[in-house]
């Protein structure tokens, strides 16, 4: 943590946005975070905007990569079934009181790769059974939230492994606040033209009201079914609590809710996924009828079997999504081995939990209603890429007809 | 945090006797683990041995004093009346399913002095009434837990204004160590003999069972009655849930629990107390059938006046605790600004709650039981000085018999 070299001015604006239009954050709301102990420098910026915004109390709850590590490394077997799940019922009754929540992401996204991928996956499980009562006032949106990166030293030192920590650091702060349009002269400003932009698109998608979207190119032929009533997302949203918030940040995506029960053919990854520190790659999967029934990958197939045992939903989808080739993030050419940033540089669909705020209409789906519409249902949700400039998308009507949505990556 | 050049091989002693000696920790046992940020090259260190100890969860929850400060300078006013409930009530619950507790101390203990005393006083009942369910488990002792420091270069600093911030924090790492007797080839063995020491004093003051204890020295004639039943304790101590450990390290006192009703007298501090942040000097207080009727400081009174205010028991005594000034943290000559450390260096009493294992027979005596032999309610518990070089302590018998304790600050 030495020596870091990044622009002040700049970790204050990407705190300010990510306060104001990220979090959209409320006089009197408290704030829960989450984000590397390296991450500081941001998170006192963040507690300072927040504070300023009329925050309640702010409170981060910090992590680090070697502490992770010497419980790979030292603890013993049973350790690796636990979770601390008084946390996470504690951070689910702040969010029943109206907190928000920020993540920071920034940490080593191979730092479990030499690690037992069993291990990783009963750690991985157990962490996300105890950590539901948070993550479903998450997908549902009951509160505003917010992602933002923080360029960790050991993650640039992964994108740029020719370059010193230092000089990788400071190229990965570059690109971080180039996405997040912090590099501009009033991001937030930025951040209200972009969020016009994904709100047209999502209007022009959910007037169409596709039954279904058919992926086409290399190795993918993939029919997508849409959940009855879905409704087309992106940029900013507004949560339950009536906050309008920016969840992601950065973001170029508009996503809906896949019908977890009418997805059919195959669909390979384009991009590496970078999944609690192990990369898997080139994925292939079929779907039938919703399910996937035979999977592989060139890298880290075992950590992606595991994943899909997670439980019964862990098979199906809970988003598809939709980028242009030409997003910045895409054009920058750059692999951040993280989802917040790959995501956003192609088409991708997630396995798991839906997000129920995807449906037109009334505010509050029950589980049940959500499960009848076709909304998918799991204790994870994990976004793999599927597009690039070969890919074709169209739009289906219940009549059979057809309408160009994507054509070689781009919006038709 | 750059160029810390503190000695990692007593580090990882500091970090191993707070695991085996401090906490006992059992395999299986959680721990739940509070630190400054600053500290986390000690917390890596006590993960390593907590899990190599068959530790089950280590988790750690780090603050920062430029959080701490970004509150006091931008929040609203209403900010001020809040605590993080949800996650004291969370850490609560772990401690019902045995999580082991470790605090590492090592903040500025002068952050706050600049603040608004009306916003510490207020911030810090709000804390304290959310921290209730954390810490009438710790009072009770229902689990083992430790409390340890690191050495915050603000803090070196407070003590050596006249170093640089490296030479401070090195000079204080030093004082720690020698005082935690981590400057020791084998530092668990040490504190065997130590504890052996302590238990001798204990049982001899145990065996005489005085009613109450007179002080007499400059500034000073007080009767402290002690609680019916009351047990002296020190250094190694057995929690309810039958583990082993030192709550303190570093710790040099023998302590019981006085009589709530049943002090009179004068007393006067004769160390500064320093309060989350605030500094309080030259503290006189006069004692009547119990409570403080009166009290004055010439610095911090403010403050002091506040606490007194906190609740009921907050005007009474919970501890009083016997420390000759031949105490190696005495012989240091240093002010630590730190109860941890400054209570070591003294004879101390405690305004507030009272610890309900210092009492004999029973291992759980009920709040009513307690109050019915003497023992102090309150949220608060805040040790201040007040033995010296000068201070003579009597053991009044209640037959009205004397029997000499301390002469000139050490035991006679």
């Amino acid at each position: 943590m030495a020596n870091v070299r990044i622009d002040s001015e700049k970790i204050d604006k990407l705190a300010q946005l990510a306060v104001y239009t990220g979090l959209g954050l409320q006089p009197g709301q408290d704030l829960i975070l989450t984000a590397p102990v390296e991450a500081l420098p941001l998170v006192k910026r963040i507690a300072v905007h927040a504070y300023k915004a009329g925050a309640g109390l702010v409170t981060p709850l910090f992590s680090d990569g070697e502490l992770t590590l010497a419980r790979y490394k030292y603890a013993n077997n049973a350790s690796f079934d636990k979770a601390p799940d008084w946390l996470y019922n504690g951070i689910g009754k702040a969010f029943d009181n109206n907190a928000a929540r920020m993540a920071i992401v920034g940490d080593d996204p191979m730092l479990l790769a030499n690690q037992d991928s069993d291990k990783i996956g009963r750690a991985n499980k157990a962490n996300s059974i105890a950590y539901k009562p948070a993550r479903e006032r998450i997908t549902r949106f009951n509160i505003n939230w917010n992602i933002i990166a923080w360029p960790g030293v050991a993650w640039a030192k992964r994108m740029f492994p020719e370059l010193s920590g230092i000089e990788a650091q400071s190229k990965l702060a570059d690109a971080i606040f180039d996405a997040s349009r912090v590099n501009t002269t009033d991001p937030v400003e930025e951040w209200k033209k972009h969020n016009e932009v994904l709100r047209k698109k999502c209007k022009w998608l959910n007037e169409l009201d596709f039954a279904s979207l058919h992926f086409n190119g290399p190795g993918t032929d993939l029919i997508v079914g849409l959940a009855d009533g879905h409704e087309w997302m992106g940029g900013a949203s507004i949560a339950q609590n009536g906050i309008t918030c920016n969840p992601n940040i950065p973001s170029e995506e508009v996503f809906t809710t896949p019908h977890a029960l009418n997805v059919n053919g195959s669909v390979c990854s384009t991009k590496p996924l970078s999944h609690q520190g192990a990369l898997i790659d080139e994925i292939q999967v079929r779907f039938e009828n919703g399910k996937i029934t035979s999977a592989k990958a060139s890298k880290g197939e075992e950590v992606l079997l595991k994943i899909l045992d997670s439980d019964e939903g862990a098979r199906r989808l809970g988003e598809v999504a939709l980028v242009p080739n030409s997003s910045p993030i895409s054009q920058s050419g750059l692999l951040f081995y993280n989802t917040l940033f790959d995501e956003n540089a192609a088409c991708h669909i997630a396995l798991g939990q839906c997000y129920s705020k995807c449906f037109k209409g009334e505010e509050n789906l029950s589980e049940k209603e959500i499960s009848k519409r076709g909304g998918n249902s799991s204790m994870i949700h994990i976004d793999w890429m599927i597009g690039s400039r070969h890919i074709d998308i169209d739009g289906i009507n219940s009549d059979g007809s057809r309408v160009a949505v994507f054509r070689k990556g781009e919006w038709a």
